[in-house]
């Protein structure tokens, strides 16, 4: 259903405000994720890249066994990630991003970005990693490429307690939207580092 | 208690049999996730390389809110892994890689590898990272860095349903025990590939 509704919004190339509203909260947050995730598959279908997001961190506390060789956890709990979520090769190089989706009218929270994940992002920059951060504000309806030394810069220098949009028209770069590949990233990073 | 058992069973560098009988069954199969966390850290650490463990992936069912903020997982299953379990960047290259552990006397079954794992260090070996497997033949007592391709070749060519420790023995590299970094794979990285 999801995805007919998709297709009659996406016609053109172009991104619609409408899709938001019709997914509810809790989907909206995934979006961005989806969009990725199809990204990564056509990458790998089409032996372009091969990059995964990570597997949701999670302890776990009790597990169960109904049956033989079937193990169901019965209770975890979601740890604090150490990492950002997405990570892989690409012409050789490693790349490693985070994605963040905000909903606000005017700026992203530095509180939705872990200082792990900044600590991270700088040290996989300094081994010679191509790393970023994927932005989607979904209430202007763009999503941007940030690379992640202007995050960490941001992050570390400002006073602010969040990202005004307009910083993101002047440190990011729009990503065009794509139906077959949503969030093509790599498009960027080919006119970026190579 | 594990640890001091390890200090007086490592003091020469060398690993011992003795250990193996002293861990349970179910501690041995994560004696070398451990010994590579803890190498892992290591390099973090000394800032040598950015190389962490995946998540393990899971599929949640249901999440019970027992108070605000407070997630608890209650139903969820392991799933099979789609990659291998360990990645990162290191000296600008992509580092992707498999470990396993094995307490056979003879040889090690190939049914432990996923069909998914081979196909994914064949696919990162072609985008240009660094891939290897790590297998831990814990009756011999050894440790061995083998490359992907190498085993990627004993996988679609050979008949055998396993492969005998004299194939390591050719194929593979010895990785020395090491107290501070046990598993130090990177020594072997600079030597094959740098």
């Amino acid at each position: 259903m999801f995805l007919v509704i998709k297709l009659i919004n996406y016609p053109n190339g172009k991104k619609c405000n409408q899709n938001h509203v019709l997914s509810s909260a809790s989907n909206r947050g995934m979006q961005l994720e989806d969009d990725i995730n199809q990204t990564n598959n056509y990458y790998l279908a089409c032996d372009i890249a091969n990059i995964h997001k990570k597997p949701t961190p999670i302890q776990i506390v009790k597990v169960d066994y109904p049956a033989r060789d079937k193990a169901k956890i019965i209770e975890a709990y979601f740890k604090v990630p150490s990492t950002t979520d997405y990570n892989g090769v690409y012409r050789g190089r490693a790349i490693d991003f985070e994605a963040k989706e905000c909903a606000s009218k005017t700026s992203f929270p530095l509180a939705s970005i872990h200082p792990h994940q900044i600590t991270h992002l700088a040290s996989v920059l300094k081994h010679g990693a191509i790393a970023f951060v994927i932005f989607r504000l979904t209430y202007i309806d763009k999503t941007y490429f940030v690379s992640a030394d202007k995050v960490i810069n941001f992050y570390e220098n400002s006073k602010r307690k969040s990202i005004p949009y307009a910083w993101f028209e002047e440190n990011g770069i729009i990503i065009e939207y794509n139906l077959l590949k949503p969030v093509d990233y790599l498009q960027i990073v080919d006119k970026l580092y190579f």
